[in-house]
């Protein structure tokens, strides 16, 4: 059976998230439906990250299975129009080996966290960043968050309900810049823990307000223990940006 | 009485556009209506860019006056929170002299066009772009555009219902780059005509799909009728970004 690869946009909101859920519109049904829509066939589309509700994608990878197969560049087109009128759109699309798996043959996952930093509300950008009001100094940021660079047992950033069978994570990548009032939190990792980037992002945010010294990200890490590490950022100001193979 | 400058962002999506229509709400009407929730007077507030429904600003500016004042802090949270839930936000607030007109002293406007120029459909930018499928090239985009810079009669790129006395503006600055998929066309003069900068772009879109060549846009322009113009691009992609005084 012909296997595709689609690169998949999302605006987040108002979906229950990647997965399917009983309480809602997920990404993967909508992309399944839109298959079936096309060829008639019922498949499963497995994604590269299961991104939360309200947790945007510009770089969702995903694959599935036809049994009759079609061009590459008709399906993308042939999904994108019966995706309409959701806020999901196949970027590319690409016949793949059967070895090719979107989760496990992933090398590097990478993610955005989107931070407003003014004191004003957001008009353009509400439901796309989250709002930060109290003045945030990101290179403070930016240097406690080199502590959490390299393989560590991540339970404090790991949320309760984490299906992964270890808290050992390899985070190859975390940067902070700021453009303006916009503070750009960038992660890159094999993989990551459920909510691992929301609860790093709320972490690094007590130390851009200052309430935390820059040690005290070490401290948190080295204590294993999710009750020490700070709050979870909210969903809207994430986007999985990139899945490298 | 004491006068008040703002500067407003707001997301043109639902409005009728700046100003007052009866067919629906426009900007000047929820800030008006904010203002009279602060402070119990009916006010006028004049903005410097008449805005079309859709069209979007990250730097309006306004003014208006109050009997009772209040200090700029004050009066920027304030509305900010009177505004909710519409999409409006004020980002800055000072007391300006008696002198200063948000339209009549304006030097300079600045708008940002936005194109997402792509085969799939948009999600994230869906009415915050304009979505051109047709491959663009905009290093000619730009070339062509250099022959509306300067001292020129524009009537090719009014709008019918413009009221501006004279046809005649002068446009400083109309730079065309890509960003990835993104095109911006930056357009600065110290004032425009209704639909100028839409029509332009649509103009310019015709350039960069290769239907029209760099010299027909001076030969439009010196037609002084808007028949020999392109069409008029979206509101959908225009900001309001800044207005120098």
């Amino acid at each position: 059976m012909p296997r595709y690869r689609i690169t998949v946009e999302y605006d987040g909101r108002g979906f229950v998230g990647w997965q399917h859920q009983k309480n809602g519109v997920s990404i993967q049904e909508v992309l399944e439906e839109a298959i079936f829509r096309f060829r008639g066939e019922r498949v499963r589309v497995f994604g590269a990250g299961r991104t939360d509700a309200g947790v945007h994608a510009l770089g969702q990878v995903a694959h599935f299975d036809l049994a009759r197969g079609a061009k590459p560049d008709t399906v993308r087109d042939a999904l994108n129009f019966h995706l309409k009128p959701a806020r999901v759109s196949v970027l590319a699309a690409a016949a793949v080996p059967d070895s090719f798996h979107a989760r496990l043959s992933a090398k590097s996952r990478a993610y955005l966290y989107r931070i407003v930093n003014r004191r004003s509300p957001l008009t353009l950008d509400a439901g796309r960043a989250w709002h930060v009001v109290a003045p945030l100094d990101h290179e403070a940021m930016h240097e406690a968050a080199q502590a959490l660079v390299g393989r560590h047992d991540f339970s404090t950033f790991r949320a309760s309900l984490c299906q992964a069978k270890s808290p050992v994570k390899t985070l190859d990548v975390l940067a902070v810049e700021r453009k303006g009032d916009e503070i750009r939190i960038h992660a890159r990792a094999r993989s990551f823990l459920h909510h691992q980037v929301r609860n790093i992002t709320g972490t690094l945010s007590l130390i851009g307000e200052g309430r935390w010294q820059t040690g005290d990200v070490a401290s948190a890490l080295a204590a294993r223990d999710r009750a020490r590490g700070g709050p979870t950022a909210p969903a809207e100001g994430l986007y999985l940006t990139e899945v490298v193979y």
